[in-house]
């Protein structure tokens, strides 16, 4: 078993970088806190003896050497980025939980035939720079890293120029990699393992996503002078297709869902209608003709709420994961390691997308799954146990242990 | 009659201060540029012979004497400060027009019995510190200065301090002069007298305001590991919002406008249920009962609508004016200057607020309106032919004799 305290000392240690404003973290990817939050990991894996590699989109892989020089290395990894308003665990939990399964097989002088390469992925939340799991996406080649580079965030910096500025573009090609296996580690984020009272989510799928990043073209005008019939309202438009799209989530029940995070008005000033407004609709399922019915209706419908208010309306999709199916030898030797430890467990579809996604793409994959209070994450009072965190570690050591060989 | 090239010269002039992205200007109050925008003002003031008078909210009272040291000056102004993306004769066109009236009379040897004063009200728009008028409101006792000082902008920047950094807090007590007559001249802001092919609007009223803060509160959660039944979410709550704010305004046809300008999601992240959604119902109506009723359904509604998705809901009035009557005499006076010059007129009432609505409280008060090309204002293509501009500076100036005598 792994070193609970340990784990969870590691976890609140890097909760102090990039505080946020509830008890939370704001460690946005490509921040001064995001490197440092790299430094802080970086020195924790030399301690832990292991060689670093860096790649161009500024993924790190953290190595410890196996017996077989020939044999490929097992990845275990996920992201040290936090969402604006984010939690301590959300992508953390998975990083430290792998430097935790290095400390513990060298505490136990186990040495494996495969070697085992710690990961944190550049950009898995994709609130800074969309979309997300953009280095693992890169890594996997489903962006090119020139797409990647340009993507800008709200204030139109790039990601390339901010991967620069803070001093971790490495000189790995990226994506040159092979695995022979990589397993995420990774809280819930929803509420089902808590409602099941189970230790650990076997996750079996990860359910598909679109962005579709709506630019709605109104006419600013002024509120009071205006008269109602000679107004292009924009607003209007956005409201009407929050709630189409809500309508359309509803009726794909069970296993969908839709809903928008992020709205800017413009000029945004209380006395002036917006003549433009841009937002997001995300949409998931983990039924690919679900998904993609979704998609088709909110792009079919929502052009005609805005043509009956005269709104123009132009549609992008920032983002898209189709759903992934985890490979199920990986998937076998997750739901056996925790039942020879005893932890109770069931099967479970992520709700949110994972880097395990993109590397599902180019290597077997799965993911391991710890309950989280509430279901509650991308809010700063996301909340885990102790015991929580450290079941599904010990599930991931006996996991890499088992694919690694010894 | 003014001298049309001059007065056109002078807005072109002041256009190149605050400049905006397209065509227009960024020039709000109590910015850098603003403070430029009242030098620039003050410069020419001096150069006429006027004498310059600031309160302590920054209002600029700039006087030519009158022959009768007893009579109370006639006030002629509006306001120099803009839209973050507004035009080059919203506000700009009434204060220019009063000194191209000092100008002109000064051209033609003219002394009149009272004094005039041309004078530039700090923060009409509201745009970056609500509500609107502010500064004319606290000289007509509607707003105490401490209230108007704590106004905060979205960056959290107070009125007070702003005032202070910009180096434009005078020290004469705010509301402590008298007024014989305060003329208005502005442009239309909406579509009637273009649309009617009439010179000049004599305004008669101005309709009334509410402005609506509201703040719903939400869960902030993943877009898409939190199921639809568990979610609590504030963004659809405004969206819903906005469409019964469109109907209540619909209801109340002819007469009444009802929008929303400004929103704010919080944290505004694509894959996070919004925890927060702040934004401003604008309604208006020259009927006070009209205005007071949809006040009330709004405010009667929304709860309901918040209570069935589970979000919190709480308003606040952070602008307000009761429809207003301009006094009948001036009303009179300017009719009959458009009359005697020959320019077509008709009635009009305002949609828009302004500095008049306020100093209609403490003196006998009106406007003077020309059109606008496609009624648009609050938008950087505002647009006005040197025409139209010179016309209503003509009424202006015969008005202005007319009520300070000569
Ligand atoms: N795990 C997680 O929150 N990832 C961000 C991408 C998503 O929105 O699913
Ligand atoms: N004239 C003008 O646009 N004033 C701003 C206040 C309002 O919204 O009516």
């Amino acid at each position: 078993r792994v070193n609970a305290d340990r784990l969870w000392d590691s976890l609140m240690d890097m909760a102090k970088i990039g505080p946020g404003i509830a008890g939370g973290n704001n460690r946005q990817t490509l921040t001064d806190s995001d490197a440092e939050g790299r430094r802080l990991f970086q020195k924790w894996c030399d301690d832990a003896g292991l060689t670093m590699g860096v790649d161009t989109m500024g993924n790190m892989f953290m190595t410890r050497a196996g017996e077989d020089p020939e044999a490929l290395p097992v990845y275990v990894g996920s992201h040290l980025d936090t969402q604006p308003t984010g939690g301590k665990y959300d992508g953390v939990l998975g990083v430290l939980s792998g430097l935790e399964v290095i400390r513990s097989l060298n505490d136990l002088g186990i040495r494996t035939r495969h070697p085992i390469v710690v990961t944190n992925w550049t950009n898995e939340e994709g609130a800074r720079f969309a979309p997300a799991m953009l280095a693992s996406g890169v890594f996997a080649g489903v962006h090119s890293q020139d797409y990647a580079y340009g993507r800008k965030d709200p204030e139109g910096k790039t990601f390339g120029e901010e991967l620069k500025r803070i001093g971790w573009i490495g000189n790995e090609e990226v994506g040159a990699r092979r695995m022979h296996a990589y397993f995420e580690y990774h809280i819930e984020q929803g509420p089902i393992l808590e409602a099941e009272k189970k230790d650990i989510g076997v996750v079996t799928h990860c359910q598909g996503l679109w962005w579709l990043e709506f630019t709605l073209t109104g006419r600013e005008a002024h509120t009071g002078s205006t008269p109602m019939n000679l107004r292009v309202n924009a607003g209007l438009a956005m409201a009407r297709i929050l709630e189409m799209v809500q309508a359309v989530a509803m009726e794909n029940q069970p296993g969908a869902v839709g809903g928008v995070g992020q709205v800017f008005f413009s000029p945004n000033s209380r006395n002036v209608l917006p003549g433009k407004v841009v937002f997001t609709v995300d949409i998931r399922s983990p039924d690919q003709k679900k998904l993609d019915g979704m998609r088709a209706r909110i792009e079919a419908e929502a052009p005609k709420i805005c043509e009956a208010l005269g709104v123009g309306c132009s549609v992008e999709a920032v983002g898209h994961f189709d759903p992934v199916t985890f490979d199920p030898t990986l998937v076998a030797t997750v739901r056996k390691a925790a039942e020879d430890l005893g932890y109770s467990h069931m099967n479970i579809i992520s709700g949110a997308g994972h880097d395990a996604c993109w590397a599902a793409k180019v290597a077997p994959a799965t993911m391991i799954m710890c309950p989280c209070v509430n279901g509650l994450s991308h809010n700063e009072a996301e909340d885990i146990s102790k015991e929580w965190a450290a079941a599904g570690a010990d599930v991931l050591l006996h996991a890499v242990i088992e694919t690694a060989g010894i």
